[in-house]
Formats: structure tokens, C-alpha cells, sequence
């Protein structure tokens, strides 16, 4: 029976000694419950945020090779220091660095994607009883460069390597609990879900970037490597995201997310001919802008409104290139709209029971929150509406979708 | 004509981002008068004591692998950071760690030896008019794990890198203006060494292990790589430490050192028999304590007096030792004399001079200072005396072998 179980532990899992201490604990916990145990660690809380500081004192545009080389000591700190806390309670703690262990990247400093992980040598390592204890967010390049993965890295190295060495389960600790119907501030009968599928995740992505780099999740999904995303501060089974059981049983809807940083812009009398969207779209990704929700129609006069969703500190930006495409087209109107926010229902009992949008529809309208935009994927559907209404919205649809009773 | 110069950088020299600024502006300066230049840098400040204490929060004995990677981390940190100092200085400067370089020690953790030092790689980038700039301190081992040369390691990575590179000079930069004849803090008619000789300099061990590690001195000198001691705070050529030249004339004393944190330890009644010196100092040794002066004179009852000075904060230990034995001798006296200091003077001219020793003993005399102890190495001869004399030694000395005139 595979007992291989990957841990990684967030910054804020990580913050200080104690914190240390405490992440220790659940580990020699797990391996006296008859698991086995490799860890990979993020950089103790605010310690990467200050040594960028401190690189951007000296040279505002650095280079990246040496921002990588200096960011990635954060966790090369917070290993060694795993490795003597386990050790202190007799546990075979090892540090490993990336490129000791070999982590390879591409070369895309800052940024690097993982191309394969070598796991011989801990796994030799792990059936001697050794716990492992493994820098995430790093690699090594070909030239023997040290490479970053990008803000959230580690989780991506966590299931890398519960992938690599065929781990039953890759479990990601971190300040929350875990996954939620909607977010707990915003709504209190908010529910912690057991599980939810990959494809779930993906799609509650404004509830799961707070607590998952989703990059980990597409990585997840891949290889079907389950995750369960808990807390390293209260005592819990957290979220098992893993792959759909046809068999179960499942809920119509799984969850609620919603975001309030964005902005819709829009750009008017637009003319109806092929290949406009995309004439429209490229100069603002060109310009490194996300676009969210993209809503086209068609009017009368062959023309068309154009509106789609940025995020609020890119809206500045997007407007600008609009208006001197506008200009081109030959003078329609561009307009911004701050005042919004976006939610989304998610699940994939979706599939198969129509009706689902109609319900949300029309719960919205028995509130009179006025829907402005309309998207809808497989398993999400996603409005837009005034920003004042996105609590009101949020409790309806929670309540409507009976989201705080469990279905078991 | 050999124009590399490797230049090694001290923590204070490198404590700050502007400090690291300072140092950049340096290695500019070199390159702009024609140098090629490597660079060898410590970790910033204070940064490795920060680690220290973090480690000891949480192991007290920690292991001394995980011990070395963690530490290792500073000189990573400073390497990256003056490599982005030089880039916007359009120097093209590039960091590397122990480890990317190939700086292979042996596997005594925390005080590891250097076996090699691969340098192809940057020989080229160095021809390419790249400046490296490389992690001291530390090293890897044939298993891949990270290794530290013990406290001041980073002038050993600065003589072995210069000589595998084949370097003209290795400039140890530090934040004192190089080899003075004496303490300058103890007599202000202390003199500036222009030149001193590798033997001169390990000699003059107690000032010269503040300003440079005395094993990179027996690095340099047995592969015969000329150093030079100098301020990274203010200009100046500091002292250059070469082999000696037997044509130059030389002065009969090139300076005189101190050191005031020993204590002396005697124990009586020893029985005056062969190997009674090696029984009475192997079990001190045993015990990690450092014997410097050693002194035994025979008495006229075939028993004699042994007496040894240690470091003050080893008396303790070496007196129960010595108690111990005492005991199973029948009984000698042991005594304790922290209230010492010793004096040596230093010079290689004292060879072809006769009458050094007696000139030093007479201007002691001189001014009623009484001579506790006395040893003679072939350059060097050392006294010991009440710790409140010592500066009215020094003074004396230093006047009566004109140390503030220079020989040209």
C-alpha cells in the first residue's frame, strides 16, 4: 500500500521558529501514523518580500538570473532549519536544495516551468526512514543556473514532485482551513467543502488562488495527483481536490465564487464584420493585460458593442488603447465601469440538471440585482453586476443552491 | 602580462546595499585601469550571526550539514546582489556559488578543507570581460552537499580561487587599512606595513587573525600567491604578504603583537621523567583546548614545574584537568594566572642578527617589567608578562627597534 504523502507548507506555515516547531509536529505526527513523509517548503513569511526589497534598493531592473540566485535562498533558510527541528525529535530530517535534489526548469528566470524532477536518490533516502526536506518554488536550468518558478512556485514544486515520486496524496498547508462553498467573510454560513474536483477548483479560481497557484492544480489534474489543501494552524481534514468519481453522488452546485477588482470596459458602434473580437483583444493582451469576461452582441445597424473585463489597475491602460482603436473604427464610444463585480456558480452536477442558470437568474431578479454580463462554461456560470450588490447576490445564491446543508 | 586580480570583500565591506555600491564603484575602478577582475565576496554583516542564532533557536546541536547549507545562504545573497550592483554599473558582472563554480572540500562539515577549485568556465567568461562574483566561505562535497570552511573562510576561497586562476594578486579588502607594526589602538606610533613576508605574518598571528585568516595565509605562501590587506573603506595600497626575497634588505623587526585574552596555568612537583610533558598536555589537547606557550624547567628535587598559557576562557576546564592529574602524580600544586599578557616580536632579519633577544629582554628591564615566561621561534620571540604592562611594553619595544621609521 502506497503510505508516500508530499507536504508542503506555505510562507505563513513557516513564519518563525515556532511556526517551525509547529510544522514539525503535524510531520512527526504523520510519520508515527505509519505515513511516509517528504516536505517541500516556501521562504519563511515576509523574507522573500525583503530581499526583493533589498535587490530593488541596489538595482531597480536586475537582472534575472541574479534575482533568481538571491530569491531562492528564502527557501534554502527555511529547510535547513525543518531539517534540525525534525531532527531534534529524532526524525531523519534532510534538507535538499533544487538542484540538489534536481529540479529541472527551462530558463525563463523568474518564471521557469518544471521539466523533470529526479526522485532515485530520496526515494532510496525515504525507504531508509529519511524525511526529505525540499526547497519549492526553485529549480536549475541546463547551464546550472538557479531558476524561480514564479510568486506560489512551491505548490507547483509540491505536486511536481508527489507526481515524480507516484505519492498517494500531495497535501498543501495553509492559513485557511481549506476550500469553501464562498468565501467565510463575506458570507457566515459559508461551508468547508470535503472534496471538490479539479475542474471545480479551476473554475472557483478567485476563491482558489487565495489558497492554491492554480498553475498546481492544471499540474494536479494532469496526472491525476490528488491535493488536499488544510491548515497548518487548526487541526482538520481540509479539501481533497482530486479527479471526478462518476459513481458519487454530487451536488448541482458546488460553490460560489466572486471577485471585486475588477472593471468592465466597453467600446461602442463597433464594426460587425469577421475578426473584429480579436483586432479588438490582441493590442490589450499585447500589453500584458488579462482580459476576464468577454460579452459580445449584435445591434441593428451592423455595428456592435464590444465589453469585456480587466483587472481594476490594468483598466487605466486598456482604456487608452481603446480609444485609439475607437479612433480607427471611426469614433465609437468607449466607456469604463469600476463599479462591478463578478459571480460565479460552480459544479459539475451542472452537466446534467438543466435549468441551473434560469435559477440563478431568477434568484438574482427576486432580489433586483440587475445582471449586466452573462458567461457561461461547462460547470460555471458567471455574472456581472453592480459592485453594492455583490454580498446581497452572494447570500441568495448560497442560500438558494442550499450550499451550507452537506449532501451525503 | 597577467592583469586578474581577485579581489575578496569582507562583511563589513559588503554589510549594506550601500557599502555593496561602494565595492562595485572599486571593482569599476579596477577594470577601467585594465584589471580583470574576480570577485570573492562574505555574507553581509551581521547576516550569518542572524542565521546562527535562528539555527540555535531551534536545534542548539544541530547537524552540520543542515548547519552548513543554512549558512551558506548569506554569501548567495551578497553574490547576487553586488552582480546587479556591477550590471547597472554596464559591468558584466555574475554570480556564482560554491557549488555552480565547483569548489570542491573535502566533508568536514563547518570547517571543511578546499580540494579543488574548477575554473575553466570562468577563465572564459573572464576573457569575455564577465566579472564573477563567487560565494566564500564554502564549497560542496563529492555527495553534492553544501560544506562551510569554518569562520573567515572566505579569504582561503579568495587565495585558492586566485591561485587555481593564476591570478597576479589576491586583494583581501577588510575594514582596517592593512598590517600595521603594532596595534595602532594600543601605540599611535603604529606604522603602516608596506610589505611583510608570509612567515612574518603568521608569526604576527595575533594581530593578523583580525585582519586575515592565518590558514589562507599558509595557502597563499606554500603556492606562493602574493596577498594584499587593504580598506575597503579608504584608499590605500595596504600591506602586500609575499615570499620573501633574499636580495631586499630587510628590517631586523617588522612589528610586534599582543594579545591579552590568555591565562597561564603551572602545575608543581611534576616527576621530572620522560613523556611527563606529552601525559600532562594530551589530555588537555583531548579536550579541544588550544595550548600556546609552553614552558618546563627543571628543578632540583627530580620533580619540575610545567607551565602552559591557554585561551582565558579554557582555564577553567584545563585547571580541572590539570587537578585531576595532579592527583595521581601525589599530590602537586596546580595554579591559575589570568592576570597575563604576551608579547612577541616579530622579524625576519632577527636571523642574521644576534643580540634580538637580549636587546628585548634588557629594554623590559629597563622599564622594571618583569618577564614571566619566555619562547623563541627562529623569527619570532615571545614573552609573557603582568596584563597591566603590556602597553608600556609595546611602547617600549616599538621604540627600541625604531618600528615608526621606515627602511627604504
Amino acid at each position: 500500500m502506497n503510505k508516500l504523502i508530499v507536504k508542503k507548507f506555505g510562507g505563513t506555515s513557516v513564519a518563525n521558529a515556532e511556526r517551525i516547531e509547529v510544522v514539525a509536529e503535524l510531520i512527526v505526527k504523520s510519520v508515527e501514523e505509519g505515513n511516509q513523509v517528504a516536505v517541500v517548503l516556501s521562504a519563511m513569511g515576509e523574507s522573500t518580500d525583503e530581499l526583493i526589497n533589498l535587490s530593488k534598493d541596489i538595482n531597480p531592473n536586475p537582472n534575472l538570473r541574479e534575482y533568481d540566485a538571491l530569491v531562492s535562498t528564502g527557501e534554502q533558510i527555511s529547510v535547513a532549519l525543518l531539517a534540525m527541528a525534525l531532527q531534534k525529535r529524532n526524525i531523519k530530517g534532510k534538507s535538499y536544495t533544487a538542484y540538489q535534489l534536481g529540479i529541472r526548469t527551462n530558463s525563463m528566470h523568474s518564471r521557469a516551468r518544471i521539466l523533470d524532477v529526479k526522485v532515485d536518490k530520496i526515494k532510496e533516502e525515504i525507504s531508509k526512514g529519511i524525511v526529505p526536506v525540499i526547497t519549492g518554488f526553485q529549480g536549475m536550468n541546463d547551464e546550472g543556473d538557479i531558476t524561480t518558478l514564479g510568486r506560489g512556485g512551491s505548490d507547483t514544486t509540491g505536486v511536481a514532485l508527489a507526481v515524480a515520486l507516484e505519492a498517494k496524496e500531495c497535501q498543501i498547508y495553509t492559513d485557511v482551513d481549506g476550500v469553501f462553498t464562498t468565501d467565510p467573510r463575506l458570507y457566515n454560513k459559508a461551508r468547508l467543502l470535503k472534496k471538490i474536483t479539479f475542474e471545480e477548483m479551476l473554475e472557483l479560481s478567485s476563491m482558489g488562488a487565495k489558497v492554491l497557484q492554480l498553475r498546481a492544480v492544471e499540474y494536479a489534474s494532469k496526472y491525476q495527483m490528488p491535493i488536499r489543501v488544510l491548515s497548518s494552524f487548526r487541526a482538520g481534514e481540509g479539501t481533497l481536490i482530486e479527479e471526478e468519481e462518476e459513481s458519487m453522488e454530487r451536488p448541482i452546485v458546488s460553490g460560489i465564487s466572486s471577485i471585486d477588482t475588477e472593471a468592465k470596459l466597453t467600446i461602442r458602434g463597433v464594426p460587425d464584420i469577421p475578426g473584429v473580437a480579436a483586432k479588438i483583444l490582441s493590442p490589450v493582451s499585447e500589453a500584458g493585460i488579462d482580459v476576464d469576461v468577454i460579452v459580445q452582441n449584435i445591434s441593428a445597424d451592423n455595428t456592435t458593442d464590444f465589453t469585456f473585463t480587466v483587472n481594476e489597475e490594468d483598466a487605466e491602460a486598456a482604456e487608452k488603447i481603446l480609444l485609439d482603436m475607437s479612433n480607427s473604427f471611426g469614433g465609437g464610444l468607449v466607456e469604463v465601469d469600476r463599479d462591478i463585480a463578478k459571480i460565479s456558480i460552480v459544479g459539475r452536477g451542472m452537466r446534467a440538471h438543466a435549468g441551473i442558470a434560469s435559477k440563478m437568474f431568477q434568484t438574482l431578479a427576486d432580489q433586483e440585482i440587475n445582471i449586466l454580463m452573462i458567461t457561461t462554461s461547462e460547470i460555471k456560470i458567471s455574472v456581472v453586476i453592480k459592485r453594492d450588490c455583490m454580498k446581497d447576490a452572494i447570500v441568495c445564491l448560497h442560500d438558494a443552491f442550499d450550499l451550507d446543508k452537506e449532501l451525503d
